[in-house]
């Protein structure tokens, strides 16, 4: 499992926000569409081994949305039915328990030290002076965290450093985290794709 | 210079399309979008060296939009605000001049074989069964071809094997042509980091 972790700093944990203008109602929510976009979206088809989390800090309590790969439904690549999407999510009452907004769309209460998916293989860090994620990611899956415009806080780093999370970097230009993703999905695929060509040829053999 | 072509097969030449349904109403003119901001957008600004000619094909004759970002303003990462931009271009009367709608954003009637960028470096059209681009691309620049969901025609392809146009491809997925875009940026990246490095060490030791 591929799992996209995305905190927005002031992305909004309310539904009261324009479809007409995402980027100026919903503390910056667009950001996080398009992350949506690049984790999930292929050409003909949505992936199933993914899952992202975006830890919504704009509000009173932070709220965690959680997209699942494997269930998602009426996800379009555009931002604007990303963001319906989002809105749908944010309406429910938000506590400690997960619940279902629309297929593999749930939302709870909670913020990034909450999150369960902590030590399910290994943990990285996007971070402009990161290690190349060329040469660090190693395995077709892990957990990728990644700030919104404004990164992340030192709390953060501190939490994330007491996970031994890698500190990875995607490139020698600073990109937005939906690019990152991106990136990173692809280094994954090629992962991916070179272990499968090995067991078919180690099935060849036998 | 970089230079990214994108063909939208049935993409609008009007500016008639709502803001509010960009890919019910504009024959996909999103995914166009979508390319713009993966072609310009840098988490602190605007690549400066890129170029993006947009061949728009659904309408009566086919229309391109030139965006040029040493000139671009007004460009911000979101899908709306960019086809706004793009809706003010098509609002423009347009014959064989480029006629400027706002910095850096141009447009005139025209096809792909109208274009003035081949032969300015090495051609790339990026088909899934291409040689992976980590191998093929060598320079920090080029022109690189991308259809949009549907993608180049017959025609297409025999036009760009007569200018010799290396087939890349960006991994073992069939991605939308924005991922691509940001694959093929950040190897360009990578190199131009080398390339950089490589002069910088050739200055010391002079």
């Amino acid at each position: 499992m591929r799992s996209f972790i995305v905190v927005g700093n002031l992305a909004t944990t309310t539904p009261d926000f324009s479809l007409e203008d995402i980027p100026g109602t919903s503390g910056r929510l667009d950001i996080l569409c398009r992350c949506i976009n690049s984790a999930f979206v292929l050409s003909h088809g949505i992936r199933k081994d993914v899952q992202v989390f975006l830890v919504l800090r704009g509000g009173s309590a932070p709220k965690t949305v959680h997209l699942r790969g494997g269930e998602l439904r009426h996800l379009n690549p555009d931002e604007r039915t990303t963001a319906a999407l989002l809105k749908k999510a944010l309406a429910l009452e938000a506590d400690g328990e997960w619940r279902r907004a629309t297929p593999g769309i749930f939302v709870r209460a909670g913020d990034l030290a909450d999150l369960q998916v902590w030590g399910e293989g290994t943990t990285y860090y996007l971070r402009e002076d990161g290690i190349d994620h060329r040469d660090a990611i190693t395995a077709a899956d892990g957990t990728f965290v990644l700030g919104d415009h404004i990164g992340l806080s030192a709390e953060d780093e501190a939490f994330l450093e007491g996970l031994d999370a890698k500190i990875v970097s995607v490139g020698p230009k600073s990109l937005h985290a939906d690019h990152c993703i991106v990136l990173v999905n692809n280094e994954l695929d090629r992962i991916e794709a070179t272990v499968q060509e090995g067991s078919s040829r180690d099935e060849a053999v036998r």
